[in-house]
């Protein structure tokens, strides 16, 4: 019998879909093998595997297929909504101009190397041009899919990152955090003061000392080192694939915390890919949700179980033992202070669990209006800092702890900031919701016995793939859509009427 | 102007060397650092890389493409070369009946299977039906590449792993070699018995040292590690690409010396890869020759240079310097005794200088014989342990150490075994050549300067790439084709006139 339509899709998705692995593991030696002289065969290799990938998802065939596979009877759900998610690809990749995708490139990387100098010489009209040509090829690539996609602009580039999410949905949300939050973190940092400072830990922790407790912890939520590895690299990502997932992190001997809450969190993102549905392999169903899913994942393990009071009874002895720790400061409470430490500042990356959202929340704001054309570039510089002075009451002394802090603008990542904050509050509804459902979790978590949370998020969250949405997933499992006030108590919890 | 027949095939090449770069990276990470489950997917990576490339190459085009290019005007000498290796590709790429190449490739894992269990068992009669079938599909994708090609049919084995090479020319110089070899070892041994023997080294030897100190001689020898890296792996090898050659080896702490030829070995065929031509990077005029050439830069490198008592002068204070080393066994001429100790034995990939190529014309004119149907595959023990005793001087007490050692026949191999004995001869006879032509390559070696050598090896071989077949190569380089008296003057000169 002939494969129909429905089948010649998934086997033209099964060939993306390892492709697409051979050039994740081709990205993950790049950051964390490759010697500098590789770099530029490196990406002539890379870009002829998306050119090969991009040529069978816009194949001449592929609207045929896909139309007699809209009309195929007999297909699963699965099947029914791989066929949907593999045609929303293909409008996607097939929305653009090639012309447009080449000029939107080169554009992308000539302002990124622009945005180095700016960044280093604290001179943003350096890179303002560059900026401006950047942001009217994503209008355009923005209008080309959202023409296809039926989606207003912003949400068109939105939705590249993650998939389904909508701004008037975010803008609900930011707006209640946004609103809620400068008071909150007055508080805090009041309550912090006053009765939570954390007591310092004498350093140095030897890198490989610390590389072994990372991995201890990591196998311990249930991390697989027979199907993946932890080495370093200068900016920590999880990479590889779902059947050898890779994670990075670097380390400082002066302070282990840093690694260790970079190591749990990246191992987060990777019990995730770990944890697909095997038998989707390379099908879009099988693979995970957007951005906000994911970083959901990471963040649920990092902020919700690994800096909670309950994870430090099971870590502290652990911690003393290994790196030889002595007196008050290794106690379980301190070590819970000071990896919930909180504390207003200029730059996202080294944000807290508190302070995070507020620069997210600015970015989106700020990105949505440029998108939208309600403020122009070059009023950039003194909006962000009238919003950092709204949102978190300080002012940015200099654009480089301003405006030119993240790359994602200049290299063409528009739509991407969001997902990290929806991210923070998905992890706290999940979280939330998985205490209940299943009580043995937390203390499992004092006891080191990570199980009852892995099974739950295996069967909640990581077995599901792409069959549904992030909002469909997050009310089936939690009962409700994204929440700012499960988030809210979970901050309050923690920062004000915790010891 | 559009592209001319010859440019398309050019294009068409650059994307097949760029996915063969992917490939090579790939094969390294599985051998070097891919955690064990990630095995299988990585298979489907590699299989789903080779059957694209496969396609561009057979592409229903490029018939019409290389028949208009060889009417074409105005090509350079390179050009046309490029052409003609194409041509040959394509033959060779197009020979095969794609069951063919699916039952034979079948039969190759299922026998590899067979014989891991049939040598764990000293049991050759497990593996002998899986052997007589892959003999069998051997000896038909041979036919149909010899129709092809005009070539015999051992040749069109052959001609698979050193383009150009024939059993002809080999069976005179490995007649030869055989009938000498024997009378010559006798003679070696009892020198060495007599005035040569080493006095053994008191380890251990730790792994980082080991490690520095490769680094170190490779670093003299002319790698560049912003070009590459050098790593571990279970079976040493050199991967990776031109712009990021990558070496292997594995440590023994009771003996630095394993390690460190191998290390200087795989340097031999990194710095052929490196030297290749870059303006032509990804086409088959560019490419290192066949086996045989690269094999003599591994043992130019090990065997002419790193063995030779000039080596040791510059080497000796270094190891004794590294590992603190003290006494009269760390002298230059104890190292250089240990680093030439000769020794009958079974195993071909223990074997020294001296007994190697015994092993290799043995399995030569075994795997001739059983192609050309002049053996039964059930008399192969019996076969290959009367030409031990030939040829060495020993007989094996088991097929384990006899014929079963090897995976090579077992997994489909047939043809291969020459090229290492070719090769160790090539590189006697260009490296007494050098010699000649640059008198500083000597002086340089005694000193630690190994730039003249790399100046020698890049102008006369690495940049010609396959500009010219390995026999034409030999005869520019060192007036005449392969001649075994160097080869013979060489081991006399090292295992009979020095102390």
């Amino acid at each position: 019998m002939p494969a129909s339509a429905y089948q010649q899709l998934e086997m033209r998705y099964r060939r993306i879909g390892l492709l697409s692995e051979a050039g994740a593991i081709l990205h993950w030696d790049s950051a964390a093998m490759m010697p500098e002289g590789g770099a530029a065969a490196r990406g002539e290799q890379l870009a002829e595997l998306s050119a090969i990938s991009h040529g069978i998802l816009t194949g001449p065939e592929i609207s045929d297929l896909l139309a007699d596979a809209m009309n195929e009877s007999g297909l699963g759900d699965w099947q029914k909504t791989n066929r949907d998610l593999i045609y929303r690809q293909w409008l996607r990749a097939t929305a653009l101009p090639e012309d447009l995708v080449v000029r939107h490139s080169m554009a992308c990387s000539e302002c990124e190397n622009r945005w180095r100098q700016a960044r280093a010489d604290n001179d943003f009209q350096h890179v303002l041009p560059s900026l401006e040509l950047v942001l009217d090829l994503t209008r355009q690539t923005g209008a080309a899919k959202a023409d296809k996609l039926e989606l207003g602009l912003y949400d068109a580039l939105l939705d590249e990152f993650d998939p389904g999410q909508r701004s008037a949905d975010i803008d609900v949300i930011f707006n209640d955090l946004g609103n809620w939050l400068p008071g909150f973190l007055e508080e805090a940092l009041a309550c912090q003061a006053e009765k939570r400072n954390g007591e310092p830990l004498p350093g140095p922790f030897p890198v490989a000392t610390q590389k072994a407790v990372g991995m201890r912890f990591m196998k311990a939520l249930g991390f697989e080192f027979d199907q993946g590895r932890l080495d370093i690299s200068l900016h920590p990502f999880c990479g590889g694939t779902p059947d050898d997932v890779r994670i990075t992190t670097r380390y400082d001997e002066n302070d282990f915390s840093s690694a260790l809450m970079g190591v749990l969190h990246e191992t987060g993102h990777a019990l995730y890919e770990r944890g697909l549905p095997e038998s989707w392999r390379h099908q879009p169903v099988g693979q995970a949700l957007g951005m906000s899913m994911h970083e959901s994942q990471s963040l649920l393990m990092e902020m919700q179980v690994c800096r909670s009071r309950d994870f430090f009874t099971y870590a502290a002895p652990l911690l003393r033992e290994t790196f030889k720790g002595e007196g008050p400061a290794w106690s379980e409470q301190n070590l819970h202070r000071l990896n919930t430490h909180i504390e207003r500042g200029f730059i996202r990356v080294d944000a807290d669990e508190v302070t995070y959202p507020a620069h997210v929340i600015l970015r989106y704001q700020l990105e949505k209006s440029m998108i939208n054309g309600d403020i122009r570039l070059k009023d950039l510089p003194g909006e962000w800092n009238d919003g950092m002075q709204r949102l978190l009451g300080v002012t940015p002394p200099t654009d480089t702890l301003g405006c030119l802090q993240d790359l994602h603008w200049y290299d063409g990542d528009w739509g991407y900031f969001p997902t990290y904050t929806l991210g923070a509050m998905t992890a706290a509804q999940l979280f939330s919701a998985a205490r209940v459902q299943q009580p043995t979790i937390v203390d499992g978590i004092r006891k080191g016995n990570f199980l009852p949370l892995l099974q739950w998020l295996r069967e909640n969250i990581h077995s599901k793939g792409s069959s549904r949405t992030t909002r469909q997933l997050l009310i089936d499992v939690t009962g409700e859509s994204l929440n700012a006030d499960i988030f809210k108590t979970h901050l309050r919890q923690r920062y004000l009427d915790m010891d």
